[in-house]
C-alpha cells in the first residue's frame, strides 16, 4: 500500500495537469482538402451504404458503387433505359443526366435505393423522373416509378431532382420548372400552376403514394405537391434536432437563395425573385390571393448553390449543426450558422482554392465530403488540420 | 494508508473521466454582444491604459478617459483648440472630428498619448493633424505636432487619421486624399503626387522625426512618406507573429479593400481601383514607370471597412490570429483567416444584428471590443457563449 501511494499521487498530479490542459482552452482547427476519388464524370450525389461503401451518381456518366478504401468502382446494372442522351449544347451547359441518389433509411431490411434523372420520351423530349429500385451488389431490380414530371419537353434545363428523406420518413423531391427563358412561360406560369407537375416540391411516401397529411392545394392540384413557386432547386436537406427542411435555389440573374421548406408554401417564382429575370420582355401575370414565402437568405451575386447539408460531425466542433452550402459558378463553399430560423453568421471557406462543387454530404460517422462538378470530378474529404502558427 | 486508497482510486477514476471529456472534443462557441458603455458621441477609437482604464475619442465629441467598471468618464482637458467645428452637411456626413487615439508602448515611463483629428485654419479650411501630448489624470500637456497634412481645404472628407505603432516601434499614420469628387483632382492626382502630403501612409519616429530607414520617394517627396496612392484609409493594424501591417481602405463606388502595407508601395488611387469612380467625367492621367500594389482583398459591394484588428485572445480559440474587420455602411463585422498573406476564409458575423461599427480593438488581456458609429454610440464587448443546442 505504501509503495502504491507515490504512484497514485503521481497519477493524480498527472491528471490535474491534464485537467489544466483542458481548461487552457481549445486549439484552432482549419479545414483542408483530401482527394479520395477522382475520374468521376461530373458527379452529382453520393449515398453511403457504410462508412466506405457508397453509391455515386455521375450526372454525365453512370450510377456507380464505390469502395473508398480500395477505390474500386462498379457501374450498377439495370439503370432505366429511358435516361436521356446527354446533348451538350454549344453555348449552354446541358442540365440533363443523373441527379440524386439516396439509400432508404431502412436499406438493411428492404434494399431500396432512390434516384432521379432526366428521362426521355421519343419524339417528345425529356423531363425529371424519380425511380426506386432494389440493390443487390451491383444490380438494380424491382424498379418502381415514383414520379414523372410530365410534360416531356425539348428544354434541357432546371430539372431539379434534389431528394431527401425527412425526419418523418417521407421522401421530399424538388422538380424544377424546366424553362430557360421566362418569356416561354404559359399564361399561368408553370411554377404557379397547381395543375402542372413542374416547379414544385413534393412529399411522398417511399412507395410513391401520397401521404394523408400533405397540404391541400385544391382538387385540381397535382397529387403529392408540398410547395410551389420553384424555379430550379437541387439541394434539399434536413436540419438536425428540429427536422426542418432547408433547400437551395438558383435564381436567373442573381437571386440565388436558401429557403426554409413549409407545407403549402409558395416560393414565388417567377412573380417574385431576389434577382432579376433573363427575359426583359416578360412580366408575370398578377395573381390574386397568393402569398409568397421569402427566402431566409439570398446572395447579391451569383453563387449557384446546390447540394447543401448540415454538419453534425466531431472533427470541426465549431461547425456543429451549421449548414454547409456548396456553389457551382464561383466554386464557393459556405458555412451558415443558424439559430431560430435566422442566419447569424456566414463564412466562405477555401477562398483561394475554388472549385465547382455540386454536393456536400456526410458519411454515417460524420466525415464531410464534397463532390466536384468537373470532367475529372472528385470526391474530396474535408479534413481538420490543427495549427499552432499558420502565418 | 488503506483508508486513503479508495479515495485516491476514486480521484483517479474521476480524472480519467475528465481526460475522456477532454478527448471527447471541443464545444461550440458563439459570439454575443454585451454593451459596456453607451452615450458616446460617434466614438472612433479606444486606447487601453489598463484592462479597465481607457481613452476614447468621440469623432463628434471629445477625447475622454473612461473607467469600464464604474462607467465614469472625464473629458480630457487641454485638447488642441484648432479642432474643427463639426459642420453636418445636409446630404453627406461630415467626416471631420477626432479620429485615432493611441497610447505610447512605453506609456508607463513617458506618459505620451497620440491622437489625430481634423484641424482648422481660419479662412482656409481643415486638414488632418497628428499631435502627441503627455497625459496626467485628465489633463494633456507638452503638446507636440507630429504631422499636419497641409493644405487646409474646404473639403471635409477622407481625412484618414488611422494610426498604429508597428512592431518596430515606429508610428504608422494614414492620411486620406481629402477629396470627394475625382474631377477635382489636380493634374497629377493628389495621392500620386509625392510632393503632396495627402493620400499617403507615413512612418515616423514617435517624436515625429523621420526614421533613417524609410523608403526613398526621391528628393522632392514629402518627408516621412512610406506608401502612396491612398484614397481614404482609417483602419491600420499589426499582424501578430509576422509584424506585418494591414490596412483597410474605402473605395468610391464599391472598391473597399484590405491591403498589406509594404515600404514604398503605390496603392494606385485614383488610377486603379477595384470599384468605380464617382465622377464619370474624370480619367486619371497616364503615369509612366509606376507599378501599383493590388489589394489582398476587396468586396464586390460597399461595406465601408474601418478599424480592423487581429484577434489574439483566448475566448475564441478558433479565431486566433484572425483579422477582425468592422464596417460602417452595412453594419458588418468580418473575420478573415489569413495564411501566408492569403485570405483563406471569410466569415461575416452578427448578420441579423447589424450596427455601424467604427472600430474593433482588444484590451490588454485580449478581450474584443467594438465601437459603434451612432449618436448614442456604444462600447460593446464580444463575449463567448457556449451552446449545446441553439436551434
Amino acid at each position: 500500500m505504501k509503495k502504491l501511494l507515490p504512484f497514485l499521487l503521481l497519477l493524480f498530479i498527472g491528471c490535474s495537469n491534464n485537467r489544466q490542459g483542458k481548461d487552457e482552452g481549445q486549439h484552432k482547427i482549419i479545414p483542408d482538402k483530401k482527394v479520395v476519388l477522382e475520374g468521376l464524370n461530373h458527379p452529382w450525389s453520393i449515398a453511403f451504404l457504410t462508412e466506405t461503401d457508397a453509391l455515386i451518381s455521375e450526372k454525365d456518366g453512370d450510377l456507380i458503387r464505390v469502395d473508398l478504401n480500395s477505390k474500386s468502382r462498379q457501374i450498377l446494372k439495370g439503370f432505366p433505359d429511358d435516361l436521356t442522351d446527354s446533348i451538350r449544347a454549344i453555348h449552354f451547359g446541358d442540365n440533363s443526366g443523373i441527379f440524386e441518389v439516396l439509400v432508404d433509411p431502412e436499406f438493411e431490411k428492404n434494399s431500396w435505393i432512390y434516384f432521379s434523372y432526366a428521362a426521355k420520351k421519343e419524339g417528345q423530349g425529356t423531363t425529371t423522373k424519380v425511380v426506386r429500385a432494389k440493390l443487390a451488389k451491383d444490380s438494380l431490380y424491382d424498379h418502381q416509378t415514383l414520379l414523372e414530371a410530365a410534360p416531356f419537353t425539348k428544354e434541357y434545363f432546371h430539372y431539379g431532382g434534389g431528394m431527401v428523406f425527412g425526419g418523418d420518413g417521407k421522401l421530399y423531391i424538388t422538380i424544377g420548372e424546366r424553362l430557360f427563358w421566362e418569356r416561354d412561360e404559359p399564361e399561368i406560369p408553370i411554377a404557379q400552376d397547381v395543375t402542372d407537375k413542374r416547379g414544385k416540391i413534393y412529399r411522398l411516401n417511399p412507395d410513391g403514394s401520397v401521404p394523408d397529411d400533405n397540404p391541400d392545394f385544391g382538387h385540381k392540384a397535382v397529387p403529392g405537391v408540398y410547395a410551389m413557386g420553384i424555379r430550379a432547386a437541387q439541394g434539399i436537406t434536413v436540419q438536425p434536432e428540429t427536422n426542418k427542411i432547408w433547400f437551395s435555389e438558383h435564381g436567373t440573374i442573381q437571386g440565388d437563395e436558401i429557403n426554409l421548406l413549409k407545407a403549402g408554401a409558395n416560393y414565388g417564382w417567377p412573380n417574385v425573385t431576389s434577382g432579376r429575370l433573363r427575359s426583359s420582355d416578360y412580366t408575370p401575370p398578377k395573381l390574386e390571393g397568393v402569398s409568397f414565402t421569402a427566402p431566409i437568405w439570398f446572395w447579391p451575386h451569383t453563387v449557384a448553390p446546390t447540394g447543401l447539408t448540415f454538419y453534425t460531425g466531431d472533427e470541426f466542433p465549431h461547425w456543429k449543426n451549421d449548414l454547409i452550402v456548396p456553389g457551382l459558378s464561383r466554386g464557393s463553399l459556405w458555412r451558415f450558422h443558424i439559430s431560430e430560423d435566422t442566419i447569424k453568421s456566414v463564412e466562405e471557406l477555401f477562398i483561394d482554392d475554388r472549385i465547382r462543387i455540386r454536393k456536400a454530404r456526410q458519411s454515417p460517422d460524420g466525415k464531410l465530403y464534397l463532390l466536384t462538378d468537373e470532367d475529372n470530378g472528385k470526391l474530396i474529404q474535408i479534413i481538420p488540420k490543427n495549427i499552432k502558427s499558420q502565418l
